[in-house]
């Protein structure tokens, strides 16, 4: 029997987990959750999992649970520090790390310390803090498993292959609602046309990015941790009907790929079963239907933020955390409608232009790092207002 | 450093084989060769890569070569039971078996019997006497590890994989050069038409069979005894691209693919290397240049043969043996226009449908089944000329 936190449980990684979960039930049960603002569905998973431990938004919210729960023993808690002591409580086998952003910074951390097995949905923590998220699982013993189906994909194919052997890894990006979309009329697009995600069913953030490519951008510099591999081994290729996740190419000219219907219950069930597999029951994969699966190479006059990633990739240090930080603060402008969907690129751009890289090597330089990015990003934001 | 000798030396996985040995050079020796008709090239190869024992067709050419080769410490034998002689040599690491048809038959289970790596191209001897093989290897210690590129693309998906855990082994077919050929035109159909394969420069043998489809029926049977999988979990694919060679679906509907140019020296270089990987001088695949991977379900009208080795599959006992007997012998009437492109499928159709299905789990069963299996079919054609 494996016990089961996880942080972000009302999201779309969350509420995917839980389904999972309740089709593998014999030996796996929810003890932890974690969720933001859907008080109401959190409730409701509270009633369904019965978990040990739950963490809401805020104290008001906790506080309203607590009484309604009456006797029953749940610990309630909330905030950030709530999140984290989900994230540490000491029953856990796995933590899915799903909250977005680098909000679910110090929760994964937490997970991590505690040396238990740590499904990553969160990327921006890997983008962030890669080096520190290594060596600190490296001492407690923590495994990592991608949640990404991307990087499943490529963990699946690395199966017993060593490092040393992999020439490239590739991850697919499906090119996202505006693949063939006339460059002049991108900067029109609203919110509802760039959350109108062809292949993926996923949440507003990862949307946006997926919409930008910058998804694809945090998951290369994310791949460069989990997997080791130095910028030069890592690429993108288009794929617009989102089959194959990703491809290994090995020295020796075999490639490796992993495919699979998209849905994102695949890549969460394999992260909680490893180095098992369960019987699913989502349809098979049938490329006989699908009959033509497409490879193009990524079109960066259209797509400038993958550029931007690479940059930060290669340049490391304090680059990814301002790549991040302006991202989220320009992908949540656009959202509010404060600016248009190609400023998304020209503002985090901008940023990145004009930021000075240094050391982000400890969680206080990143943190500090983020809030100053933050802070420029927003003022330029009032700047072009 | 590892000793290899090469069963068939001079045909196009030989003759391969010889050319990723030349770049490996540091680590792999030539020690045997075994050729059949080709003297001129194999004696080119006896001096270029200088191996301690050789066999060659006929008695006249092996003296021929002794008294050419002077004191030199080669030893030089002939016909079948010098190939047997070559498969068997004591200072073996790996033994390529890569003569074509049943032929290739007694000189494998030789190799497997010493109890070396057999890197296996010849899968009649697979499909004829899997069962024998695979308890031969278990006993001796024999490592068998496919060339064809399908079978390498599954042993290479299945690395870390548990049999029950394999949903669906899909090997993929080009479709050969008669994919979309109207139905009415492919009778018609000359040996230099069937010959002209548009993905792989094989044998003749194999490409005849390529273009039947039955070289797909054959490795169905040869993937149900390397893989140890039962005919409900084989399948076939077509993909004109032939870029990838097959998908392993997992249970958990995750799907595994191993994908590559066109060529041969990669399957045959990772038999030889395998576990490790050594880098190759053949471009890679780039996904963005082929950009579109096709994939659909065979017409079975189009290729009866499919038919008729699922059959043989399911059933066992001897009738892989008979369809194996029957194809060779119709492929060869049709190469001599004895017969015409279609008629393959319709005599070795015929002579499957009078076979009595028998035990065949002895080497002597297995030889007589094909004799007798043999004459018949001739027999048959005789009639029908």
């Amino acid at each position: 029997m494996k016990k089961i936190s996880i942080l972000g449980s009302t999201g779309s990684i969350g509420t995917n987990t839980l389904e999972v979960i309740s089709r593998i039930a014999a030996e796996y049960v929810v003890i932890g959750l974690a969720a933001g603002s859907n008080t109401k569905l959190l409730r409701e998973q509270v009633r369904r999992f019965n978990p040990k431990i739950v963490s809401l938004k805020t104290k008001t919210e906790a506080d309203r649970l607590k009484s309604e729960l009456g006797g029953l023993p749940i610990r309630v808690v909330h905030g950030p520090e709530g999140a984290e002591e989900v994230a540490r409580f000491e029953e856990n086998d796995i933590v899915v790390s799903a909250i977005t952003g680098i909000e679910g910074l110090k929760p994964t951390l937490a997970a991590v310390e505690t040396g238990v097995r740590v499904a990553l949905a969160n990327k921006e923590s890997m983008v962030v803090a890669g080096a520190i998220l290594k060596s600190l699982a490296a001492s407690s013993g923590a495994e990592i498993i991608p949640v990404d189906s991307e990087h499943s994909g490529i963990f699946q194919c690395l199966a017993k292959e060593k490092n040393e052997d992999v020439a490239r890894a590739i991850l697919t990006a499906s090119g996202g609602p505006f693949l063939r979309t006339p460059l002049d009329e991108l900067g029109r697009k609203t919110p509802e046309e760039a959350l109108a995600h062809p292949r993926w069913k996923m949440g507003r953030k990862v949307t946006i990015d997926s919409a930008t490519l910058m998804n694809k951008g945090l998951e290369l510099i994310e791949a460069r941790w989990l997997f080791g591999l130095e910028p030069s081994r890592l690429a993108i290729l288009i794929h617009p009907q989102s089959i194959v996740h990703s491809l290994v190419e090995m020295k020796d000219g075999s490639t490796l790929a992993q495919l699979s219907v998209t849905d994102m219950r695949v890549p969460i069930q394999y992260a909680l079963t490893y180095p098992e597999r369960r019987t699913s029951a989502l349809p098979a994969l049938e490329l006989g239907t699908v009959r033509s699966l497409e490879f193009f190479e990524v079109d960066e006059e259209r797509f400038p933020l993958i550029g931007l990633a690479r940059q930060a990739l290669e340049t490391g240090k304090s680059l990814p955390v301002a790549l991040n930080a302006a991202n989220e603060a320009a992908v949540e402008a656009f959202l509010r409608r404060r600016i248009g969907f190609t400023d998304i690129a020209s503002v985090v751009g901008e940023v990145i232009g004009r930021h000075r890289t240094r050391e982000a090597d400890t969680l206080e330089a990143i943190l500090s790092v983020d809030r100053d990015t933050r802070a420029q990003t927003e003022k330029l934001l009032e700047q072009r207002h």
